[in-house]
């Protein structure tokens, strides 16, 4: 099945690519590997803003996470990646804005990393960091950057 | 001499590799590379918790980097990789879980890194950034991650 | 046009490489592939420290991260590598000091990210993560760090 198919099946539509909020690029791909920017939460067009263990619940934010991850996968299509030509997810790396007391790290990110292993099987599990940080561009509550194994052609 | 003679050598026994806290692997090895997720620091079995600048003394805080080192060789040994296959130590990514006023990470993220000479010798000479964090998961007090370049067999 | 040859028009003056703040190497060789270590900010010799937010201006900041991307274009030259060599900015990993408040990071980090396209052009535009964070090594304001692609020999 095509990993087009599989969104499909999976009642996923991909988000449009956001522009970069800044001067650099989306995607650089370099040998076989895409290494993606970090991407923000916009769920239904809004992005996810505020402070985990502040004022965003653990539920919001593993949307957040999700939300994250669609957006790194709107990004590969939109540099002309197919996702057919994605043989791993290697690594991804999550922050997630929480204030000092806030201990949930693994949990929220894990909305994107369950992403990965419910779009690519198998080759979407990756090796993952996750830390909370203060604050986040644009006051994100999430943000996660992401490296792919392609396939040669 | 191999690594693990090196090891009985420096009297260090590996911890047994903890599992995920999430949905994600330990390793991912692509062409020549592994990539090991950020690890968390147990030290008798016990997580090393708190913040460095609180209620987490420097020393305690490089013994809980070096203690994320050797988790980060423990996982290489558990997803089938021998640390004799070793190249090279690439990059090490610290972060330490840090009240503003601690500028110390460089010195707390040592624990990692000069294990990783202490082990390797040349090859153990990596890249690096050290970072603040505001918190980490399961509130521990440091969390590295880590590439390592492994030898074509 | 070679690089030097662009800095000179541009009228960039590369800093002297600093020395590792701790037991690590500035720059690690793989493959094609360099991975830099993260740069702290100097400007005139003099570390820029303090968190944006607080008692750093926005505009302090964006030197701050300019003078991190001339710090590890220095790195790369300190080991042997000529910019003549690099084929692509693969990657920046940007730490902006911050209060809790602050969410102006891409703003901030685009001081390093122009620098690479003013230097390199097309293959000066790289991907990034830009974060914050709430305290860096020797309270620099700024933190960078970078994957580059070399030209096979």
């Amino acid at each position: 099945m095509s990993i087009e198919a599989r969104l499909t099946e999976l009642g996923i539509k991909l988000p449009k690519a956001a522009a970069p909020v800044a001067s650099y690029v989306p995607v650089v791909v370099h040998g076989s590997m895409a290494y993606v920017s970090g991407q923000l939460p916009f769920v239904d067009g809004e992005l996810v803003t505020g402070h985990l263990g502040e004022n965003v619940t653990p539920e919001q934010g593993i949307q957040a996470a999700r939300a994250c991850g669609l957006m790194i996968l709107s990004q590969l299509v939109a540099a002309g990646i197919s996702l057919d030509q994605v043989s791993r997810v290697v690594k991804l790396g999550g922050f997630v804005s929480s204030t000092p007391d806030f201990p949930g790290q693994p949990h929220i990110i894990n909305g994107a990393s369950d992403l990965m292993v419910d779009v690519f099987g198998d080759a979407g599990r990756h090796a993952r960091s996750a830390v909370g940080v203060p604050v986040l561009p644009l006051n994100a509550a999430v943000e996660v950057d992401a490296i792919f194994a392609l396939e040669s052609d």
